[in-house]
Protein backbone atom coordinates (compact mmCIF):
# COMPACT_ATOMS: atom_id res chain seq x y z
CA UNK A 1 0.00 0.00 0.00
CA UNK A 2 1.56 3.49 -0.53
CA UNK A 3 1.89 5.83 2.21
CA UNK A 4 0.72 9.00 1.28
CA UNK A 5 1.54 11.95 3.89
CA UNK A 6 -1.84 12.03 6.38
CA UNK A 7 -2.79 15.50 6.83
CA UNK A 8 -3.10 16.34 11.10
CA UNK A 9 -6.98 17.07 10.95
CA UNK A 10 -6.99 13.43 9.24
CA UNK A 11 -4.83 12.17 12.21
CA UNK A 12 -7.42 14.37 14.90
CA UNK A 13 -10.55 12.65 13.61
CA UNK A 14 -8.74 8.69 13.44
CA UNK A 15 -9.72 8.19 17.45
CA UNK A 16 -13.21 8.81 16.29
CA UNK A 17 -13.54 6.24 13.84
CA UNK A 18 -12.05 4.21 15.74
CA UNK A 19 -14.52 4.57 19.08
CA UNK A 20 -17.93 4.51 16.53
CA UNK A 21 -16.20 1.33 14.85
CA UNK A 22 -15.34 -0.56 18.53
CA UNK A 23 -19.01 0.41 18.91
CA UNK A 24 -20.56 -1.02 15.92
CA UNK A 25 -18.43 -4.15 16.02
CA UNK A 26 -20.06 -4.79 20.25
CA UNK A 27 -23.29 -4.28 18.53
CA UNK A 28 -22.64 -7.09 16.23
CA UNK A 29 -22.07 -4.42 12.79
CA UNK A 30 -20.12 -6.37 10.44
CA UNK A 31 -20.40 -2.98 7.61
CA UNK A 32 -20.40 0.51 7.98
CA UNK A 33 -21.38 2.98 5.14
CA UNK A 34 -19.69 6.17 4.65
CA UNK A 35 -23.06 8.12 5.35
CA UNK A 36 -23.68 6.19 8.42
CA UNK A 37 -20.53 7.31 9.59
CA UNK A 38 -21.05 10.79 8.46
CA UNK A 39 -23.93 10.72 10.44
CA UNK A 40 -23.03 9.62 13.73
CA UNK A 41 -19.63 11.42 13.80
CA UNK A 42 -21.55 14.76 12.46
CA UNK A 43 -19.23 15.14 9.48
CA UNK A 44 -19.92 14.98 5.66
CA UNK A 45 -19.62 11.62 3.89
CA UNK A 46 -17.48 13.22 1.27
CA UNK A 47 -14.61 13.83 4.42
CA UNK A 48 -15.11 10.58 5.56
CA UNK A 49 -14.36 8.81 2.35
CA UNK A 50 -11.92 11.29 2.02
CA UNK A 51 -10.16 10.40 5.50
CA UNK A 52 -10.44 6.78 4.96
CA UNK A 53 -8.80 6.85 1.61
CA UNK A 54 -5.40 7.59 3.06
CA UNK A 55 -5.25 3.82 4.56
CA UNK A 56 -5.85 1.96 1.55
CA UNK A 57 -9.09 0.24 -0.60
CA UNK A 58 -11.47 -0.54 2.56
CA UNK A 59 -14.41 0.66 1.26
CA UNK A 60 -16.70 -1.42 -1.19
CA UNK A 61 -19.76 0.77 -3.38
CA UNK A 62 -22.98 -0.39 -1.48
CA UNK A 63 -21.55 -2.26 1.28
CA UNK A 64 -19.31 0.21 2.69
CA UNK A 65 -16.56 -0.73 5.61
CA UNK A 66 -15.50 -3.71 7.30
CA UNK A 67 -15.78 -2.95 10.79
CA UNK A 68 -13.27 -5.03 12.13
CA UNK A 69 -10.83 -4.88 9.76
CA UNK A 70 -10.47 -1.22 9.51
CA UNK A 71 -10.80 -0.85 13.23
CA UNK A 72 -7.24 -3.06 13.53
CA UNK A 73 -6.21 -1.00 10.72
CA UNK A 74 -6.48 2.21 12.69
CA UNK A 75 -4.89 1.13 15.68
CA UNK A 76 -2.49 0.13 13.68
CA UNK A 77 -1.58 3.34 12.35
CA UNK A 78 -2.15 5.13 15.65
CA UNK A 79 0.58 3.06 17.29
CA UNK A 80 -1.80 1.40 19.47
CA UNK A 81 -1.38 -2.08 19.21
CA UNK A 82 1.81 -1.21 21.93
CA UNK A 83 1.29 -0.87 25.37
CA UNK A 84 2.10 3.03 26.23
CA UNK A 85 3.74 2.97 29.91
CA UNK A 86 3.26 6.43 31.48
CA UNK A 87 4.35 8.66 34.11
CA UNK A 88 2.06 10.65 36.16
CA UNK A 89 3.32 13.84 38.22
CA UNK A 90 1.07 15.13 40.52
CA UNK A 91 -1.27 12.91 42.77
CA UNK A 92 -3.92 15.72 44.05
CA UNK A 93 -7.65 15.29 42.63
CA UNK A 94 -7.20 14.87 39.18
CA UNK A 95 -4.48 12.99 39.58
CA UNK A 96 -5.33 10.04 41.87
CA UNK A 97 -8.82 10.15 39.45
CA UNK A 98 -6.30 9.57 36.40
CA UNK A 99 -4.53 6.73 38.81
CA UNK A 100 -7.69 4.48 38.49
CA UNK A 101 -9.33 5.89 35.27
CA UNK A 102 -10.74 3.08 33.82
CA UNK A 103 -10.73 4.49 30.34
CA UNK A 104 -7.01 3.90 30.29
CA UNK A 105 -7.17 0.19 30.17
CA UNK A 106 -9.70 -0.10 27.91
CA UNK A 107 -6.58 1.22 25.25
CA UNK A 108 -3.17 -0.04 25.84
CA UNK A 109 -2.36 3.36 28.52
CA UNK A 110 -1.09 2.58 31.65
CA UNK A 111 0.11 4.56 34.34
CA UNK A 112 3.71 2.48 35.48
CA UNK A 113 4.85 5.48 37.69
CA UNK A 114 3.27 8.30 39.98
CA UNK A 115 5.37 10.53 41.26
CA UNK A 116 4.17 13.68 44.08
CA UNK A 117 6.30 16.11 46.21
CA UNK A 118 4.11 15.60 49.47
CA UNK A 119 5.65 13.85 52.01
CA UNK A 120 2.37 12.33 53.49
CA UNK A 121 1.82 10.48 50.34
CA UNK A 122 5.33 9.24 49.01
CA UNK A 123 5.00 5.56 49.40
CA UNK A 124 1.23 5.09 48.94
CA UNK A 125 0.73 2.98 46.65
CA UNK A 126 -3.16 3.32 44.53
CA UNK A 127 -3.88 0.93 42.20
CA UNK A 128 -0.72 -0.63 42.73
CA UNK A 129 1.39 2.13 41.71
CA UNK A 130 4.00 3.06 44.38
CA UNK A 131 4.17 7.10 44.98
CA UNK A 132 7.40 7.98 44.24
CA UNK A 133 9.38 11.61 45.69
CA UNK A 134 9.27 14.06 42.54
CA UNK A 135 13.10 14.86 42.92
CA UNK A 136 13.75 11.27 41.44
CA UNK A 137 11.43 12.22 38.31
CA UNK A 138 14.25 12.20 35.47
CA UNK A 139 16.47 9.52 36.52
CA UNK A 140 12.91 6.84 37.05
CA UNK A 141 11.79 7.61 34.17
CA UNK A 142 15.22 7.29 31.96
CA UNK A 143 15.49 4.03 33.77
CA UNK A 144 12.10 2.59 33.13
CA UNK A 145 12.18 4.21 29.55
CA UNK A 146 8.86 6.08 29.89
CA UNK A 147 8.43 8.59 27.19
CA UNK A 148 4.72 9.70 28.12
CA UNK A 149 4.39 12.25 31.05
CA UNK A 150 0.73 13.46 32.38
CA UNK A 151 1.26 16.26 34.09
CA UNK A 152 -0.98 17.01 36.72
CA UNK A 153 0.50 19.54 39.19
CA UNK A 154 -0.54 23.24 39.72
CA UNK A 155 0.10 25.51 36.60
CA UNK A 156 3.15 27.27 38.65
CA UNK A 157 4.36 23.70 38.84
CA UNK A 158 4.48 22.95 35.39
CA UNK A 159 6.90 24.06 33.41
CA UNK A 160 9.39 22.54 35.77
CA UNK A 161 8.14 19.10 36.05
CA UNK A 162 7.75 19.37 31.71
CA UNK A 163 11.23 20.44 31.76
CA UNK A 164 12.32 17.28 34.22
CA UNK A 165 10.24 15.01 32.23
CA UNK A 166 12.27 15.84 28.83
CA UNK A 167 15.48 15.55 30.72
CA UNK A 168 14.46 12.02 31.87
CA UNK A 169 13.78 11.52 27.81
CA UNK A 170 9.68 11.73 27.07
CA UNK A 171 8.48 12.43 24.07
CA UNK A 172 5.07 13.35 24.27
CA UNK A 173 3.43 15.21 27.25
CA UNK A 174 -0.30 15.42 28.48
CA UNK A 175 -0.42 18.21 30.50
CA UNK A 176 -3.79 19.12 32.89
CA UNK A 177 -2.40 22.11 34.39
CA UNK A 178 -3.92 25.34 33.04
CA UNK A 179 -0.41 26.69 32.32
CA UNK A 180 1.31 27.18 28.89
CA UNK A 181 4.40 24.60 28.60
CA UNK A 182 7.92 25.69 26.36
CA UNK A 183 9.26 21.95 25.02
CA UNK A 184 11.68 21.46 22.71
CA UNK A 185 10.09 21.06 19.00
CA UNK A 186 10.49 17.58 19.02
CA UNK A 187 8.82 16.79 22.75
CA UNK A 188 4.96 16.44 21.54
CA UNK A 189 2.19 17.84 23.90
CA UNK A 190 -1.78 17.55 24.33
CA UNK A 191 -3.38 19.89 26.92
CA UNK A 192 -6.30 18.92 28.55
CA UNK A 193 -8.06 22.37 29.83
CA UNK A 194 -11.19 21.68 31.68
CA UNK A 195 -11.77 25.13 32.26
CA UNK A 196 -10.53 26.69 28.82
CA UNK A 197 -13.23 24.31 27.40
CA UNK A 198 -15.62 25.48 29.80
CA UNK A 199 -14.65 29.27 29.12
CA UNK A 200 -15.22 28.76 25.01
CA UNK A 201 -18.49 26.83 25.94
CA UNK A 202 -20.17 29.63 28.13
CA UNK A 203 -19.36 32.51 25.52
CA UNK A 204 -22.04 30.66 22.82
CA UNK A 205 -24.87 30.41 25.42
CA UNK B 1 -17.40 50.44 19.30
CA UNK B 2 -18.61 48.72 16.59
CA UNK B 3 -18.94 45.06 17.07
CA UNK B 4 -18.21 42.45 14.50
CA UNK B 5 -18.59 38.94 14.34
CA UNK B 6 -15.83 37.14 15.91
CA UNK B 7 -14.17 33.57 14.13
CA UNK B 8 -14.53 30.59 16.40
CA UNK B 9 -10.94 30.05 16.17
CA UNK B 10 -10.43 33.51 17.90
CA UNK B 11 -12.78 32.95 20.70
CA UNK B 12 -10.67 29.42 21.04
CA UNK B 13 -8.06 31.30 21.81
CA UNK B 14 -9.23 33.71 24.25
CA UNK B 15 -9.19 31.76 27.69
CA UNK B 16 -5.26 31.69 26.24
CA UNK B 17 -4.79 34.97 26.30
CA UNK B 18 -6.91 35.42 29.20
CA UNK B 19 -4.49 32.85 31.41
CA UNK B 20 -1.56 34.44 29.80
CA UNK B 21 -2.64 38.19 31.18
CA UNK B 22 -3.28 36.75 34.31
CA UNK B 23 0.02 35.57 35.08
CA UNK B 24 1.37 38.72 34.06
CA UNK B 25 -0.72 40.87 35.88
CA UNK B 26 0.62 38.67 38.93
CA UNK B 27 3.82 39.48 38.28
CA UNK B 28 3.60 43.02 38.23
CA UNK B 29 3.70 43.53 33.97
CA UNK B 30 1.16 46.70 33.00
CA UNK B 31 1.64 46.04 29.75
CA UNK B 32 2.40 43.37 27.25
CA UNK B 33 3.59 43.63 23.46
CA UNK B 34 2.10 41.77 20.48
CA UNK B 35 5.55 39.83 20.12
CA UNK B 36 5.92 38.87 23.97
CA UNK B 37 1.97 37.90 23.49
CA UNK B 38 2.61 35.60 20.44
CA UNK B 39 6.17 34.22 21.68
CA UNK B 40 4.37 32.89 24.82
CA UNK B 41 1.41 31.00 23.06
CA UNK B 42 3.29 30.42 19.94
CA UNK B 43 1.23 32.26 17.44
CA UNK B 44 2.61 34.79 14.86
CA UNK B 45 1.96 38.18 16.33
CA UNK B 46 -0.01 39.06 12.86
CA UNK B 47 -2.48 36.87 14.28
CA UNK B 48 -2.17 38.31 17.89
CA UNK B 49 -2.96 41.43 16.51
CA UNK B 50 -5.28 40.55 14.10
CA UNK B 51 -7.45 38.08 17.18
CA UNK B 52 -7.31 41.56 19.73
CA UNK B 53 -8.14 43.86 17.09
CA UNK B 54 -11.89 42.81 17.36
CA UNK B 55 -12.29 44.34 20.50
CA UNK B 56 -11.27 47.54 19.63
CA UNK B 57 -8.48 49.74 20.23
CA UNK B 58 -6.07 48.23 22.45
CA UNK B 59 -2.65 47.83 21.56
CA UNK B 60 -0.56 51.04 21.59
CA UNK B 61 2.45 51.32 18.96
CA UNK B 62 5.83 50.63 20.70
CA UNK B 63 3.67 50.01 23.91
CA UNK B 64 1.65 46.94 23.23
CA UNK B 65 -1.79 46.34 25.25
CA UNK B 66 -2.33 47.24 28.86
CA UNK B 67 -2.89 44.01 30.81
CA UNK B 68 -5.70 44.20 33.50
CA UNK B 69 -7.49 46.33 30.84
CA UNK B 70 -7.25 43.56 28.34
CA UNK B 71 -8.10 41.05 30.92
CA UNK B 72 -11.19 42.56 31.78
CA UNK B 73 -12.39 43.32 27.80
CA UNK B 74 -11.56 39.37 27.40
CA UNK B 75 -13.68 37.92 30.87
CA UNK B 76 -16.51 40.44 29.58
CA UNK B 77 -16.50 39.16 25.79
CA UNK B 78 -16.33 35.28 27.36
CA UNK B 79 -19.33 36.06 29.77
CA UNK B 80 -16.75 35.63 32.89
CA UNK B 81 -17.88 38.36 34.86
CA UNK B 82 -21.62 35.92 35.60
CA UNK B 83 -21.34 32.80 38.33
CA UNK B 84 -21.78 29.99 36.36
CA UNK B 85 -24.15 27.29 38.06
CA UNK B 86 -23.36 23.68 36.94
CA UNK B 87 -24.56 20.36 37.67
CA UNK B 88 -22.35 16.82 37.40
CA UNK B 89 -23.57 13.74 36.71
CA UNK B 90 -21.42 10.83 37.85
CA UNK B 91 -19.24 11.06 40.73
CA UNK B 92 -16.97 7.64 40.23
CA UNK B 93 -13.23 9.41 39.73
CA UNK B 94 -13.39 11.66 37.94
CA UNK B 95 -16.68 12.89 39.18
CA UNK B 96 -15.32 13.11 42.59
CA UNK B 97 -12.06 15.22 41.20
CA UNK B 98 -14.26 17.40 39.34
CA UNK B 99 -16.57 17.69 42.73
CA UNK B 100 -13.00 19.35 44.79
CA UNK B 101 -11.25 20.61 41.57
CA UNK B 102 -9.72 24.37 42.20
CA UNK B 103 -9.71 25.36 38.76
CA UNK B 104 -13.07 26.16 39.03
CA UNK B 105 -12.98 28.37 41.97
CA UNK B 106 -10.35 30.66 40.35
CA UNK B 107 -12.49 31.33 37.80
CA UNK B 108 -16.71 31.45 38.20
CA UNK B 109 -17.52 28.10 37.66
CA UNK B 110 -19.45 26.19 40.39
CA UNK B 111 -20.59 22.82 40.60
CA UNK B 112 -23.88 23.64 42.64
CA UNK B 113 -25.24 19.85 42.10
CA UNK B 114 -24.60 16.52 41.54
CA UNK B 115 -26.03 12.82 40.54
CA UNK B 116 -25.45 9.46 40.36
CA UNK B 117 -27.36 6.31 40.44
CA UNK B 118 -25.79 4.44 43.06
CA UNK B 119 -27.73 4.14 45.85
CA UNK B 120 -24.34 4.18 47.97
CA UNK B 121 -23.81 7.37 47.27
CA UNK B 122 -27.23 9.16 47.23
CA UNK B 123 -27.05 11.40 50.03
CA UNK B 124 -23.28 11.82 50.44
CA UNK B 125 -22.31 15.06 50.33
CA UNK B 126 -18.16 16.14 48.62
CA UNK B 127 -17.32 19.69 48.69
CA UNK B 128 -20.33 20.95 50.44
CA UNK B 129 -22.62 18.89 47.49
CA UNK B 130 -25.27 16.68 48.14
CA UNK B 131 -25.14 13.69 45.73
CA UNK B 132 -28.67 13.19 44.60
CA UNK B 133 -30.32 10.58 42.59
CA UNK B 134 -30.25 10.99 38.59
CA UNK B 135 -33.97 9.77 38.13
CA UNK B 136 -34.60 13.39 39.33
CA UNK B 137 -32.50 15.33 37.02
CA UNK B 138 -34.26 16.94 34.81
CA UNK B 139 -36.90 18.77 37.40
CA UNK B 140 -33.88 19.25 39.82
CA UNK B 141 -31.85 21.51 36.82
CA UNK B 142 -35.01 22.97 35.91
CA UNK B 143 -35.66 24.11 39.27
CA UNK B 144 -32.67 25.72 39.82
CA UNK B 145 -32.28 26.93 36.77
CA UNK B 146 -29.07 25.40 35.90
CA UNK B 147 -27.66 26.10 32.52
CA UNK B 148 -24.06 23.88 32.34
CA UNK B 149 -23.94 20.10 32.90
CA UNK B 150 -21.19 18.30 33.25
CA UNK B 151 -21.35 14.20 32.01
CA UNK B 152 -18.56 12.09 34.06
CA UNK B 153 -20.76 8.59 33.45
CA UNK B 154 -19.30 5.51 31.26
CA UNK B 155 -19.93 6.44 27.84
CA UNK B 156 -22.49 3.33 27.70
CA UNK B 157 -24.68 6.20 29.94
CA UNK B 158 -23.61 9.16 27.91
CA UNK B 159 -26.36 9.81 25.77
CA UNK B 160 -29.36 9.16 27.98
CA UNK B 161 -27.55 11.49 30.70
CA UNK B 162 -27.22 14.49 28.04
CA UNK B 163 -30.77 13.94 26.30
CA UNK B 164 -32.24 14.41 30.39
CA UNK B 165 -30.03 17.40 30.46
CA UNK B 166 -31.76 19.28 27.29
CA UNK B 167 -34.93 18.20 28.87
CA UNK B 168 -34.26 20.27 31.79
CA UNK B 169 -33.14 22.99 30.11
CA UNK B 170 -29.24 22.66 30.09
CA UNK B 171 -27.95 24.45 27.39
CA UNK B 172 -23.80 23.67 27.16
CA UNK B 173 -22.43 20.53 28.37
CA UNK B 174 -19.15 19.59 29.31
CA UNK B 175 -18.59 15.78 28.22
CA UNK B 176 -15.68 13.67 29.98
CA UNK B 177 -17.39 10.09 28.86
CA UNK B 178 -15.68 9.33 25.55
CA UNK B 179 -19.18 8.60 23.56
CA UNK B 180 -20.56 10.98 20.70
CA UNK B 181 -23.29 12.62 21.82
CA UNK B 182 -25.93 13.82 19.46
CA UNK B 183 -27.78 17.15 20.95
CA UNK B 184 -30.61 19.85 19.24
CA UNK B 185 -28.27 22.29 17.33
CA UNK B 186 -28.94 25.03 20.17
CA UNK B 187 -27.24 22.89 22.89
CA UNK B 188 -23.33 23.59 22.99
CA UNK B 189 -20.78 20.87 23.23
CA UNK B 190 -17.56 20.98 24.90
CA UNK B 191 -15.58 17.24 24.80
CA UNK B 192 -13.04 16.38 27.22
CA UNK B 193 -11.55 12.77 25.72
CA UNK B 194 -8.67 12.11 27.84
CA UNK B 195 -8.02 8.34 25.58
CA UNK B 196 -8.82 10.30 22.45
CA UNK B 197 -5.86 13.50 23.37
CA UNK B 198 -3.22 10.61 23.98
CA UNK B 199 -4.41 8.55 21.04
CA UNK B 200 -3.53 11.34 19.03
CA UNK B 201 -0.29 11.76 21.16
CA UNK B 202 0.98 8.83 20.42
CA UNK B 203 0.48 9.11 16.33
CA UNK B 204 3.30 10.85 16.54
CA UNK B 205 5.93 9.65 18.82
Amino acid sequence: MKERKIPKETIDRLPLYLRCLEKLIEDGEENISSKNFSKRLNLNSAQVRKDLSYFGDFGTRGVGYKTKKLASKIREILNLNTKWKMALVGVGNIGSALLTYTGFDERDFQVEMAFDSDPELIGKEINDVEIEEVSRLPERIEAEEIKLGIIAVPASAAQEIADQMVEGGVTGILNFAPALLNLPEEVRLAQVDITKELEQLVYYL
